[in-house]
């Protein structure tokens, strides 16, 4: 029987998530996976804080050496969430030769490559797959089962928080406002919900799925992002008559080493898969040209599904290590493409006299932009009407040449949300 | 670099797909995953065949032995389909030491247990994602990604013929004959589909599936199993009138040791992601205590597809070797449970007179099953009118006995198929 001591930084609700699971699982882990999980130590704030779970305050600690210089522990388990002191601490832990197993977006994506030299080096095992998607097994999938494969694209909804929000809009009528505040009512939301709802966290992780699938560093800073806050309920059911759901989508594409990473609300047709993945689930669509198109779908966020892939990384790692090294550092040999092609949704306030579409489609025209479909709002009393259209696929940079030029005296542009018909 | 030196045993579709995913990945795979692969000998039936890939002549063979005996052979990867001599050359190359590839559900299935003592006894590697549901990487995903979980069901659509057929009927509104014929031209359906449409292929890929989530080996014959070959237009029709869509479901759940398994055509609810993969796709929808409910979707067969997961057995074969052996071959601890709840749509021709509606729900009443949904068409010229019933969750006996109780003369039973409220 194998024998792993595991330390754990931080305590909070994906910790105490892994704690009970491996005392929950303990016999049944031994006798199925030959290995014996025993949690010698933790990080915590206040040792004397009052618990959910009956922990041992011997384990406890506030020192981050009993963790990480802790010679008794083999594997670092990392639960601080934020960018520092968690990257530090893993980096210190990996020189330390310990294999370290994080749910750390944030720290992960910023500092991979630093933390990738370091497991190098001492020949530790690093492992993430916490780290996206919750219990969704999407790491595993793509580095230990699309090896064959050039994958070309993926579009994933890897933020649960935007999902339950936009799904409460469309199924509820609700605005951003009144969706926003049940999911922070519900825990689905922090009291500061930017990094969810202006769409950063959602960027972590496609920086890491992006740089998997192509094998080449997609950083965060190559990522274009723009968050939810904007989209309004009219949005919504005017994607509806165009046959389209809104969704925060991460996508990424690989064309012959011209990359797009974008986060950004998406149509998405109604009937396909993605559009039906409702709530706080996840779920990640990809294409390789061996397999084909594939999907993955399942919770990305709470306790217990977290600590499914972190307690599953843990074991995994008494089994290989060579894995965690991405053989990739060194390819520079990609252009990251930020006028990509793309269909787009536009609604205007137009000017309600006679000419006023002929001069918006002029525009669009004049800068390439074809019109695929179009619809007008019966007047009010307003001087002002709603016009939306839908365009064929055009470059990135000639929609916003095209938005510019028209001007505010015919129609103003109330919405511009991006269109993939996948 | 590592070298592996393969050895095939069958060169159909399949076989040519790894062939060509082979050449074509040669030097990507040695980069990014540091091995070179090889192919030292290929068995065939025919040497001179005309073949659609450029293959070397030297490579091929019709003798066994220089596959399964050849000492310059690592790996043998097995394709030959069908139970033998596929599963006695399989086991003759692990008695060898030689790490097994194989994308054959039927043979593993049936000689899992033989296969898999003779892998454990000379420590060889044993590896079978492509034997089902093609590229989904669901047995990794099972065996890697959840070990931290009691799974307590599962739900698959793992046949790609039988769905395309049901999405044809029902999108198209074809009969079964129909739909089968155009399965058939376009050769998803083989010249004798009795394996796909009966539901064997799918029970062969339960046994695997089921076996992997309990820990326990669930074997071919402990599946109770029933085609789609009497599924009717009509049928199609009254499952939407009642919110259900109909699928070819492999079904699997423990509930403390009592585990049922079954293939039958199932009602789902339309709006279940599962009522909503078309075509030849495959998905499994699982769910353990921990991750919650999860899908996998994807590829369930044709060449590159299958071929896509040969080739990341083939790769991790190289890393890891231990998890091959699942525990549970001495635990016999679990019963299979064959008279399972489920819900029930029954559409009976009901003789047109008084009190018949309350005989057959007095029958039905008698043995436990209680009406959930009733709808009656209206009488026709016919003397027999048809009546359907979706039933409350029941036991299996008792429908049968209930249907058994239920007189000729009163009504006749046209349809009998299990609902999951899934």
């Amino acid at each position: 029987m194998k024998k792993l001591s595991l330390g754990f930084l931080g305590f909070g609700n994906i910790g105490v998530g892994v704690w009970t699971l491996i005392n929950d699982m303990y016999d049944e882990i031994a006798t199925n996976n030959g290995v014996e999980l025993d949690i010698k130590k933790i990080l915590v704030k206040d040792i004397n804080k009052e618990r959910e779970v009956d922990v041992d305050k011997s384990l406890l600690t506030t020192n981050p050496d009993d963790v990480i210089n802790n010679p008794e522990i083999d594997v670092v388990v990392e639960f601080l969430g934020g960018e520092q002191p968690a990257a530090e601490y893993m980096l210190r832990a990996l020189k330390n030769g310990k294999t370290v197993v994080t749910a750390n977006k944030m720290a992960f994506a910023l500092h991979w490559s630093a933390l990738h030299n370091a497991a190098k080096e001492t020949k530790s095992g690093l492992y993430y797959e916490a780290a996206v998607c919750g219990a969704i097994p999407i790491i595993n999938a793509i580095t230990e089962s699309m090896q064959g494969n050039r994958i070309d694209h993926l579009y994933g909804i890897v933020n649960g928080t935007t999902n339950d929000i936009l799904t409460r809009m469309e199924k509820n009528g609700l605005s951003y406002e009144e969706a926003l505040k049940i999911a922070m009512d519900l825990g689905l939301a922090e009291p500061d919900p930017s990094s969810d709802v202006d769409g950063h966290d959602a960027a972590y992780k496609l920086s890491i799925l992006a740089s998997l699938c192509f094998k080449t560093n997609v950083k965060y800073s190559d990522i274009y992002i723009e968050g939810i806050s904007k989209i309004s309920k009219t949005d919504m059911e005017y994607a509806h008559n165009f046959g389209y759901r809104i969704k925060l989508l991460a996508i990424a594409k690989n064309d012959g080493g011209r990359i797009e990473a974008r986060v950004h609300p998406t149509f998405i047709p109604i009937e396909h898969p993605l559009a039906n993945i409702n709530g706080s689930m996840n779920s990640v669509f990809i294409h390789g040209h061996a397999c084909e198109d594939m999907m993955f779908m399942g919770r990305g966020a709470g306790s217990l599904p977290t600590a499914s892939a972190v307690v599953s990384d843990i074991i995994r790692s008494t089994e290989h290590k060579s894995h965690v090294y991405p053989n990739f550092y060194n390819n520079g040999n990609f252009v990251v493409d930020e006028n990509w092609e793309s269909a787009y949704y536009l609604r205007f306030a137009a000017k309600d006299t006679p000419g006023v579409l002929s001069k918006i489609s002029g525009c669009l025209g004049e800068n390439n932009v074809s019109i695929q479909a179009m619809q007008q709002k019966g007047t009010s009393t307003n001087a002002r009407v709603p016009v939306m259209f839908i365009t064929h696929t055009a470059c990135e940079k000639d929609i916003q040449k095209a938005i510019k030029a028209i001007s505010d005296d015919v129609a103003t542009l109330e919405s511009m949300i991006r269109v993939e018909n996948l």
